[in-house]
């Protein structure tokens, strides 16, 4: 099933428009719907997988329901709903902190122009945490009760990268060196994350790396000689090329 | 979370109603989709979950389309969609060997009444097995490729127990006595099964025992000097007990 030479094909799905996307929200770990156009997306690329013959034998996801949704309507879309799910917090979305819940527009006015892209894009700089006490604080909810103090009040890219990497290394590897076809759904900055790691991208650039939502990315990977894995195809391989420059564009084109 | 003295509620749930049950034909194996009303079906027993306030922590399926979008809508109505996922085809719809894919009414009106019942409600007597060259027999699906031999081409009953149950002892016994509210997606003749060992129904009762579509059936469970689990419950309890009255009299009435 996997090119020769590979270990394994890593298939990277962004979750489709959310009910906040939609409104023009920070969402972060606030865990909201996919919208009506978000569920078409998921399920054009349940479409693109079948189409390619790239069935996964096994899928990761975040805790998120957008997340989860999206490739519920997709492996079902591409009849691969029966395939073994793991899911994990590690996949989340990146934790805005304090801007969950606020609309992007306003924030963008209201604190301007630099502000505003260095909390959307710094690479190390997160938002102000949020207060516990906040209605998006998700203080208590019990998919996170096992996180304790480990529960991130905000994130940089960076944080995000470095409680993603365990669960890469642990759960996603092992699934791939066995040389399954492994999807993973989750998120806007989970992935850039993932894909920063994989193409080996440095912190510069990764800041003007968009995801298009449901547009599944490809990535067919070999054994180094270190013992990680490496992209033959680096920067992967969209199933719809022309579909994701086109959301390529429009999501660099957020806020404004 | 548990009832005192208990080890574990187990929670049975039936999916929706599919195309093939709209269409009144044997389905067994078949991956067909929930129908519309199947849907709603599913939404309604999420409902009943978060009404009662019975929020799964695991949920077990089978491998059929059906059973698994069930339990995903259920899930996401309830918030639970981010539980464990397991899965496995020892949960899977009793195997209507070669009536999969008849017509209900048409098979009763050509082989009579008498046939007819001890097919669909034998305990020990299975259909003929299904021709490997048959559209419904699945043959080739990737889903059974670890079967082999094991493949089933026509099951009773009894052959449903019998490979239910090592998947009960050794995945769902465990979840279960660890304390958790597990939820169990499956089919009208697997979860008949699982009543049957947890109840200790016999033989000459099992057939006229009916569950409906939709309506969680929850289970309160404890040890017993044995090792083995025992309801508290007989019987169990229907998150709606009207509901569930009227929909097993309209199940009992199938075919004619």
């Amino acid at each position: 099933m996997n090119p020769e030479g590979t270990v394994g094909t890593l298939v990277l799905l962004r979750h489709g428009q959310s009910d906040w996307n939609e409104k023009n929200l920070f969402t972060g770990w606030v865990d909201v719907p996919l919208s009506p156009l978000g569920e078409q997306e998921a399920h054009r690329g349940g479409e693109l997988l079948a189409d390619a013959g790239l069935l996964p034998d096994v899928v990761h996801t975040s805790l998120l329901r957008r997340a989860i949704n999206t490739v519920n309507i997709a492996l079902d879309v591409a009849d691969r709903a029966w395939i073994p799910v793991r899911r994990d917090w590690r996949l989340n979305e990146r934790h805005y902190g304090a801007l969950q819940g606020k609309d992007k527009k306003q924030t963008l006015e209201e604190y301007g122009e630099e502000q505003f892209q260095i909390w959307r894009r710094s690479y190390d700089t997160p938002p102000p945490p949020i207060d516990p006490d906040d209605e998006y604080a998700q203080t208590g909810d019990p998919r996170y009760a096992d996180l304790g103090d480990a529960m991130p009040r905000t994130e940089c890219l960076a944080d995000v990268l470095e409680r993603l990497l365990p669960y890469w290394q642990a759960s996603i590897v092992p699934d791939l060196r066995s040389g399954r076809t492994v999807l993973v759904g989750a998120h806007g900055n989970s992935l850039r994350a993932l894909v920063k790691h994989l193409d080996g991208i440095d912190e510069q650039t990764i800041p003007g790396l968009n995801i298009p939502t449901g547009i599944p990315l490809r990535y067919d990977l070999e054994s180094t000689g270190d013992g990680e894995l490496r992209p033959t195809n680096p920067g992967g391989t969209y199933l719809d090329p022309d579909a994701a420059q086109d959301a390529i564009a429009a999501v660099a084109n957020q806020g404004r």
